[in-house]
This record gives C-alpha cells, sequence and structure tokens, in this order.
C-alpha cells in the first residue's frame, strides 16, 4: 500500500484555475485521491501563467501534478452533460467561478445534489458565496490587502507590503484541502450519506490565521504596526547581515533561549543585566539589542554564526534561497524536493508530498499533464464509454 | 444537526504548546471534533504568551478555544497512565515535542498504537522527525528563513523580511488539519483499521506553498528576488497611497484587468499604447507604470479610487487594519467576527470558523478556557472513572 497514499478511492472532480483550488486539488491528489481536471478545449488558462519553462507554466507542472486532465467545454449542452456524468461518480467537486456561474452553467449545487446527494462541493473565491463583496473581482491581492495582513508586513517607515508569491491562495488552498476532508468523513458517517457545500473565502482564510487581532484590539485597541523583522513577543527577533555578506535569522521566543542566544555571542552576562534580563526591558532598548547582535554577527561569517547558536541550543537560521535549498543536506536527507518525469523536458525538480504519511505517503507520480486532455480516452472513452466515433464528433464540435 | 460541526464524534488528545499544533487542535474544534487539550498543571505556557487580555494570552483565548482542558503531569508515572487511558478513547494525536521527548515519555507511537492501533498521530516539528536538523531548537523564524519565504519578502533595496505574525505556524496548522483527516479517513476505510504516524515539518508546510521555485532555479537558474509591492506576473501591482492617506492595493493578472484598471483612471487609451500594451513591455516601464497609477490615485480619495475601479471591474482593496475590519459591511454580513462570551471579562470578539459549512458549520462555542484543568472534573473524574478521593490525591501529589 506504500506509495498509494491514503486518500486512495476518493474521485474529485476540478472545474478551477489560478490558484488556490487547484492547489487544494494538488494536495488530494499528492495524497493518493483520482483527481479529475476539467479544462477547456483550448486548455487551462494556469498553463500560461506566470514563469513558462519550454513554453509551459512552471506553476501549471506543480498544481496540475498527479490530476488527470480531460478536455471539455461546459457552455455547450453536450460539454455538460459529459462534465455531470463524471461528477455523477465523484465524491468532491472543487470550483473557483465567481458565486452563480456555476448555477448559470446548470451545475449548481442543487441539481449537482439531486443526481449525487453525497457530492462534497467546495467552493472557492475572493469574498465567499454570500455578502456585499461578493461579486467583486478578486485575486489574492485584495485579501492580502483586507485580511489586515499587508498593513502588518513591512517597515514602519515604508508602505504595507504585498507577498512576492501568492500568499492568500496558498494558505486557502491549505484550507480548503481540510474542508473537503472534513465534509467527506461526515457524509461517510451520515446515515444518508449527504453531502455538503464548503464556502471557502481567501480573505477568511488568510484572515483566520493572522492571530487575535480582533481580540486585541477589541479589548485593548491596539492596532499591530508594521515593525519589520521584530516581532511584538519575541527580543532580539531579526535579520542580521554577516561578514561574508549573508543574511542569518535569530529570534528568542522565551527567556531560556535569550540566554542561549546572549551566550552564544559570547555576552552571557547580558541576561543578568537589567537593561536586558526582561523582555520589557530589552522592548525598550530595542535598538541596542539590536546593535549588539549585529556587531557580533557583523564580524563573523554565517558559518560561524550558525555553528555557535546551535551549539548553544539557541535559535538561528541562514536566510535561504532555493539555491541554496537545493546543496542543503537537511533538505535532501528529507527529500524535501525530488524529480519528476515530463514528456517534453526530461525529470525536472519539483517539492515532495507534505506532510509525511509513515505508513502511505503518497508521491510525485507525474507533473502538470504537458497535453490538455491528455487523459480524455481513459475518462471519456473508456469511463464514460464514448466510442471512438462520439469521440471525433464532440471533437469536431468542439466539445472536448 | 446544525451546530455541531462535520466532525462531531471524533475525539482528538492535544498535547501540544504554541502555536502550529494548537491550530490544527483548534480548526478541528471548531469543525465540532471533541479536543482534549492536556495542559500541565502549572498551566500551558501559551497562556502567557504575547499580548494579554486581563492576565491571560489572547493567543490563548483564540487557539484554546472549542477545546476542553485537563491538567497532567506526563512526568510522573501517574500523570502517563492517565493520559494513556485518554489516549484510547481518541482518534488522533495531536503532538509538537521535539523528536524522541515523546518516545521518552513512554508516549511514543509504537506504545501507543499497541494499545490503540488506530490512532492517528499528527507530530510537528520545526524541522520534521528525520534529518541532521530535526533537534535543532526551531520557531516559525527559522522555517521563515530557510523556506525561501523571508528571502523574496521586501524590498530590493532593503534585507529579507520576516513577517510579524507566526506564518509559518499558520500555515502549518491549516495543513496539519488536512493531514489529520486524511489519516483518519484512509483509517476508517482500511479493513483493519490502523492508524499512521504524520510527520508535520514548518520549514516544509511553508516551502509547500511558495510555488514552483525548485522549477524554475533547476530549469532557468533564476531565483525570485525581493520585489517590494511588485509581483513578477502582474503589471500594474502594488500598494498606492491615496489623496486621504490611506493605502490602496491594485492587481492586474490578466490583459483584461489591466485594460479595466486603465480605464478605471481615465485612461483607457494606455492598453493600446505599445509602452504598455502588453505585459512585457509594462515590466520594461514599471516605474512609469507605478507612476501613472500612483499619480492618478493620489489625486483621488480612497473612497474614489475603490468605487471607480470597482465599477470598472478592476480589481482593487483597500488596505485594512483590524479597526478597518470591524466596521467592513462585508465581514459583517459574514459574520467573519463573531462575539463568544468568557468567565472573567464577559463576551469577546473572535474571528468565526472557516471555512462555511452549510449543512453542519460548527461554531464558536466558548474561548481558551480561563483555567487549566476546568474539564478535569469532565475528562478525569466522570469518564476516566477517577473517584473524588482518588482525584484529590493525584491533586496533593501534582499529577492533576
Amino acid at each position: 500500500m506504500s506509495g498509494a497514499g491514503p486518500l486512495q478511492g476518493l474521485v474529485v472532480v476540478e472545474l478551477a484555475q489560478m490558484l488556490a483550488a487547484p492547489l487544494t486539488g494538488m494536495l488530494l491528489a499528492d495524497l493518493g485521491a483520482t483527481v479529475i481536471k476539467i479544462e477547456p478545449p483550448t486548455g487551462d488558462a494556469t498553463r500560461r501563467a506566470g514563469q513558462e519553462v519550454n513554453g509551459l507554466s512552471s506553476w501549471w507542472r506543480l498544481f496540475g501534478r498527479n490530476k488527470y486532465s480531460v478536455t471539455i467545454d461546459l457552455k455547450k449542452p453536450k460539454g455538460r452533460d459529459l462534465a455531470l456524468r463524471l461528477i455523477d461518480d465523484a465524491d468532491v467537486l472543487i470550483e473557483n467561478m465567481r458565486p452563480g456561474k456555476l448555477e448559470a452553467l446548470g451545475l449548481g449545487p442543487a441539481e449537482l445534489h439531486v443526481r449525487n446527494r453525497g457530492l462534497v462541493i467546495l467552493r472557492v473565491t475572493g469574498w465567499g458565496q454570500s455578502g456585499p463583496y461578493k461579486d467583486r473581482v478578486a485575486f489574492g491581492t485584495q485579501a492580502e490587502a483586507m485580511s489586515g495582513f499587508a498593513f502588518g508586513n513591512g517597515y514602519p517607515d515604508g508602505p504595507p507590503t504585498l507577498p512576492t508569491f501568492p500568499l492568500a491562495d496558498g494558505v486557502a488552498g491549505y484550507l480548503g484541502a481540510y474542508g473537503v476532508m472534513a465534509a467527506v468523513w461526515r457524509r461517510d458517517r451520515d446515515p444518508e450519506k449527504r453531502g455538503q457545500v464548503v464556502d471557502l473565502s481567501l480573505f477568511e482564510a488568510l484572515f483566520g490565521l493572522l492571530g487575535p487581532q480582533a481580540t486585541t484590539f477589541d479589548q485593548l485597541g491596539t492596532v499591530a504596526m508594521r515593525q519589520g523583522n521584530r516581532s511584538p513577543v519575541s527580543v532580539p527577533r531579526g535579520i542580521y547581515r554577516t561578514r561574508d555578506d549573508r543574511w542569518v535569522a535569530i529570534s528568542c521566543a522565551t527567556e531560556e533561549i535569550v540566554a542561549r542566544g546572549f551566550a552564544a555571542i559570547g555576552r552571557p552576562e547580558l541576561i543578568e543585566d537589567p537593561r536586558y534580563s526582561t523582555r520589557q526591558a530589552r522592548r525598550e532598548r530595542i535598538d541596542d539589542v539590536d546593535e549588539i547582535m549585529q556587531d557580533w554577527i557583523g564580524r563573523n561569517d554565517l558559518q560561524t554564526v550558525v555553528s555557535r547558536f546551535t551549539e548553544a541550543q539557541a535559535t538561528v537560521a541562514p536566510v535561504y534561497t532555493i539555491e541554496d535549498i537545493l546543496q542543503d543536506p537537511h533538505f535532501s536527507a528529507r527529500e524535501t524536493v525530488v524529480e519528476v518525469d515530463t514528456t517534453d523536458i526530461g525529470p525536472i525538480k519539483i517539492q515532495n508530498v507534505f506532510p509525511r504519511f509513515d505508513e502511505t505517503p503518497g508521491a510525485v507520480r507525474w507533473s502538470g499533464r504537458e497535453v490538455a486532455g491528455a487523459d480524455n480516452s481513459e475518462w471519456l472513452i473508456e469511463r464514460l464509454k464514448l466510442t471512438e466515433e462520439d469521440f471525433a464528433d464532440l471533437r469536431n464540435e468542439g466539445v472536448v
């Protein structure tokens, strides 16, 4: 059973483009679910999104991995019928159209549940299925701005700062996979085996992990301001420049770790010094604290800094680029990055399946299909029992 | 069944402190699982972490919500025995001790699986259960530095930038909840009903959502540099200052949205101008593009900017603080923030349960227990059938 993944037997149909919903689909496929991605006959827009490798988006190669690709034009009645037949046999439908669009295609939850009452339907949008902004166009950037993330990210003397990767989509993709499995588990225990609709919004997925800001504002009136690399909880905490022009991150979240950190830089006496012996005291002299750290770190090479802090059981980490990651022995020992074959450019490097299951770990079986409809034959002809002639007709009509 | 949550019937024991693993526990509890948090008799360290509200951490109030609190000293043999008896009846154990510590307490997976073969064990650590760094002390900061996140966050002329909230813990908490449910689902379908160990590391959880950087570096040799509010995919994309000194985020991920954005600022002709008509062209003149956007936005108030972009079906969002969030009609309509009662300070505001299930939505039933061991009576006396005298003895011995 090893390699098969814990979700072997779960069948998922994905009607979704960039990026949160396809990430949920990828997580399910990584753990062994059968994920059938329906693309328009012209190919999913994600195939052309972002940086391309040999004419095919690297995002597609990642987020499309382990999924089957079937092409269907949902706007054509015959296409809708094919999609319905695939969904009839599925446990889960993942979609991220704007609210109402699925219904307009004749694929709304009410209709689907008449045919397949056990279907779990994950609906992913920027603003959710309800509320005054539900019809607004939204990408992750809007969620990053309105959840409170951007306001708190960056420097006090600079503007709010967005991430340079799709953070809101990423966290929503993770949360969506949880939502799907919670709904599937409940369905399986329900005497009537009923599926339900799970409404996942990017803004709430990100807001949900920003911490207790609603409570602290409500009770204390505080709004967390941008503070660069500093932290409200941990002093010292920052990114410092080493003598060999590398960056290193230090954080001291407990008093014990602070003492070890001061010992690591050869200043164990500081933890007894009333100017630095409590978090409150250090916070009041935070510029001094950062200067003490930067001074010692700036006189040592990265390797020395990491060794000294590690030996002292303090917390330290070099700031890595992907180039560093690919050379690191820990990433290597854990096979955090693996190789997977492609039909056009041979093996490529790609992240492994996370988290790790000791009995049924799942695997990267293939990367995003190079050709849209690569699995039409298996799913439309073999499973739905179209004849070759029917299929050729549908192709000529632009349905598949 | 409404309000009960899809995970009603799932029993989870949590042996975990700040922050990823307790977030997983919270997500499970939010959806109706019975989550029994075992604290040391002196109380969990999270009770004193970060900003306090009336002497109790706001993080605790959030991450402890919907959980039962039971106090047990695991280092005492009688304490271990109580924990084992609770775990015997559980579906899931969540723990985040350093690798080997659970085993040293006599609570390792091998021993637990002898007693309860169906137990799913989620193990959350900074570096995972294997590899050369597994014994290093690690908090989220180290994962944020070594996953590649920090290097890419911030400005090209500034240092790598860490988040000011526990991002790595947050994404790992989300991914852990998915991992738990995938393992539970597999166990339930396994003829032998076997649980397994799920190894979740903070660094891989975060690395897993940073995108296809391994592929692009491997194939193209590119390393994504910090670029402030700009994006490699979307031009224009940024945060701009309005006339009334607010910030607004704009992103234009597709050519259609770019055209609408230019129309929104009264410059529809730009999309026909060869200097701005393709993403490649705009990227080459990105300073000009940002200046054009900032110029118009700087001459208008936030309200006008948002209205104009929204009417044009372009993407726009004000940069919100938590204060803005609590006043916003969309957050309000969706009840993104709700009130929950406490025993010490009355009702407090707290985020709702995400995502939203239409049949069994779950609920915020209570916030983190104000008193450690608040549920000892229910779980130790009633469920484990300790007598009041036994319980009093255990209390005197410091076991509970």
